[in-house]
């Protein structure tokens, strides 16, 4: 039988900046013995920890802690929102996104660039987004703070450790080595890159900002249709990561051909840009936002084309998503992306599709929120994915944490 | 901070005689020192609990361990046989079933009755079901066996805890408390009876025959299609239980009208009443096993209008489990219950349309393999699950062990 080793003194080190870390994330603001108690560690581990992060300002002191009862109230320490951020970077099919998180997970500074990338070469679009990416982080050293990562939000199945995107069926990318391409560009030095999924990255976002929503699906409709899954909090992402690729369901498999090959994919029938096609708004290749501003106009003068080819697409999404529950059994569905603006015409007609062809939904109907998040929650998903990884082990972006320990604090 | 409470004695000498039983089911055959060496525990305690196992009839010796090296050869326990079974229940569309598995799962009698279940009232097919359960619970008297427990298998949607089945729309039943109905007619005492979807037990018993198969969805056909969700070797049963519900994927949006109310569900265009009823071998609301030897006999001899409709319907099905696959990302499909016969034929069509309609296809083919378990993987599963029940806690079945070891056993 296999006997456990010791963890070492560095790796206990380590191990305990992500508990002390975490622990103040989690209250949002508590005293040093609050941490204590909460992480099983000594005040005096936790104090020497504290200090480590105080001094590289993942950790800020601010004030007394508001506590009631007795004895002596120990200074607030709350996560530095002017330390360490994390980057979001998308590669939208009709726009580029950067997103600058701090370690609270705000939103610091969001750049968006519009534009059809299914236009350009893959060099061209990786092109744009150096130049994007540079002015992000040129924005992090405007306002003295260092990135730990960046996060990459991507239209197609990825695979995150080789770095690879496999295939963006709506920008006709396939097998891009991403990882390399932007480190050949950027110097990142050995941060990481996150890559992952727009639709898993925009259901991350949901997850985290929301208040004790531990199952849902969240679908972001923009040119493509894509679904994040999350399942106890987590996110499910399938055997090889590839779950949640809804708009390619086949909803009429005698229907027009998809951009993957097959026919009838969910995508051709209920995507935006097919409803913006079906009411003549569909110009130049890019969901233009003067489009969207001009079909929500249209929606809210009730004009009947336009309601009627939004009700026909919420059924077509109803439909598909009826498919997901039966097999998912999730009880939640969140509209996000440019869905998110269209929920009030898209409701009915999926609750319709859902309470007619789910079959527990005479139990348990399922909901249909719009996102809390808004417009561009990938990129804020992925940029706060990087946040995430920064808290869960600090002193992996941050080495000098624990030799600082080594030196300084009792073991 | 609260303070873990000490596990009382008795919960200790519980837990140890799942680890105990578990440590000889995982290995087959093994000597008492390598069960002490795998579980951690004392000599002297694995001694003492396998005592007890083995009066209770839990565990066999048998003869010399099979061991290379040097020292004594201890005598090799195994699971008993000749001990506490499993009866396994089916309430099929048109049959019902039932089954005795040993502790070991190997099934030692089983039993199906025909007749189709459609036109029969609630109280008549429970009535016929009690008579068959009896009967098996005979069986295992002659056997010399006790019954540890039922396991009930059911074509619809349950909530397992209430012990209810919600709806199963090919029996045209809601809202049935079987454990309640159960229990009134036959004297269960305090036995438990573990209620389930007949494609999620169809698919506990591929996984625990199949040797590493952590991820797959094994499909049931029959009069309705279900599927089981296996994922990282266990059951992925959604939120509240309901997952897998793949016979009402709308297919064909305007297609026929489906039992549960919908319309163009998978069920109406590739189940195997379908197929029947295709190629003129439908008779009398049931799936008669003559009519499934008349359809493999034409499919043999490459019939072409058999063939045709067996391609159809495959090629109906591929579509469905192609958006499950874009759903869920998983490897591997097996095709069960009267599919699994129909496999030779079912397996093109199915990967054709995986091939072209799973985003991730060309990176990670989806396999389409027959059951290893064969028909009635459901009845079977249901009796394993009450043996897998047993071999976890094996003192909540034979509570005479915990006090045995109270009064005999060293600490």
């Amino acid at each position: 039988m296999p006997h456990a080793q010791p963890a070492g003194a560095h790796t206990v080190r380590r191990h305990n900046t992500g508990l002390v870390l975490g622990a103040i994330a989690e209250a949002g603001a508590v005293s040093r013995a609050t941490v204590a108690a909460h992480t099983g560690l000594t005040k005096a581990t936790v104090s020497s920890v504290v200090e480590a992060m105080i001094a590289a300002d993942l950790v800020a002191e601010t004030g007394q802690e508001q506590r009631s009862g007795r004895g002596r109230r120990g200074t607030e320490l709350t996560l530095s929102p002017h330390g360490m951020h994390g980057l979001g970077v998308e590669i939208g099919v009709d726009y580029l996104a950067t997103c600058l998180v701090d370690l609270t997970g705000e939103v610091r500074k969001r750049r968006i660039r519009g534009g059809d990338n299914r236009n350009r070469s893959v060099a061209s679009v990786l092109g744009r987004l150096t130049t994007l990416t540079r002015t992000a982080l040129a924005d992090a050293q405007a306002l003295g703070v260092p990135i730990g990562g960046l996060g990459l939000a991507v239209p197609g199945l990825v695979e995150p450790a080789a770095g690879v995107l496999r295939t963006a069926p709506n920008l006709g990318w396939r097998e891009v080595d991403l990882d390399g391409e932007l480190r050949a560009r950027l110097d990142l030095a050995d941060r990481p890159l996150l890559l992952g999924n727009e639709a898993n990255f925009a259901a991350l976002a949901e997850l985290w900002s929301a208040d004790d929503l531990p199952n849902f699906i969240c679908v972001s409709g923009e040119i493509g249709i894509g679904a994040g899954i999350i399942i106890d909090s987590g996110l499910f992402e399938g055997v090889r990561g590839f779950s949640g690729e809804i708009g390619h369901l086949a909803i009429d498999p005698n229907g027009p051909r998809c951009s993957c090959g097959a026919h009838g994919c969910l995508e051709q029938l209920a995507s935006v840009e097919s409803i913006l096609r079906a009411v003549g708004l569909w110009s130049a290749g890019a969901v233009d936002p003067t489009s969207v501003e001009a079909l929500l106009d249209r929606l809210r003068a009730a004009h009947p084309a336009t309601v009627q080819a939004v009700n026909e697409a919420g059924h077509w999404l109803g439909i598909a998503l009826a498919g997901v529950v039966n097999v998912l059994d999730v009880p939640t569905i969140i509209l996000g992306g440019r869905y998110a603006t269209l929920q009030p015409w898209l409701a009915d007609p999926i609750t319709e599709e859902l309470a007619t062809r789910v079959l527990s939904a005479t139990w348990h109907p399922v909901r249909v929120l719009a996102s809390t998040v808004g417009p561009y929650a990938a990129v804020r998903g992925a940029a706060t994915a990087v946040v995430r990884a920064i808290r869960t082990d600090p002193a992996s972006f941050v080495p000098t944490l624990v030799s600082q320990l080594a030196a300084d604090s009792p073991r």
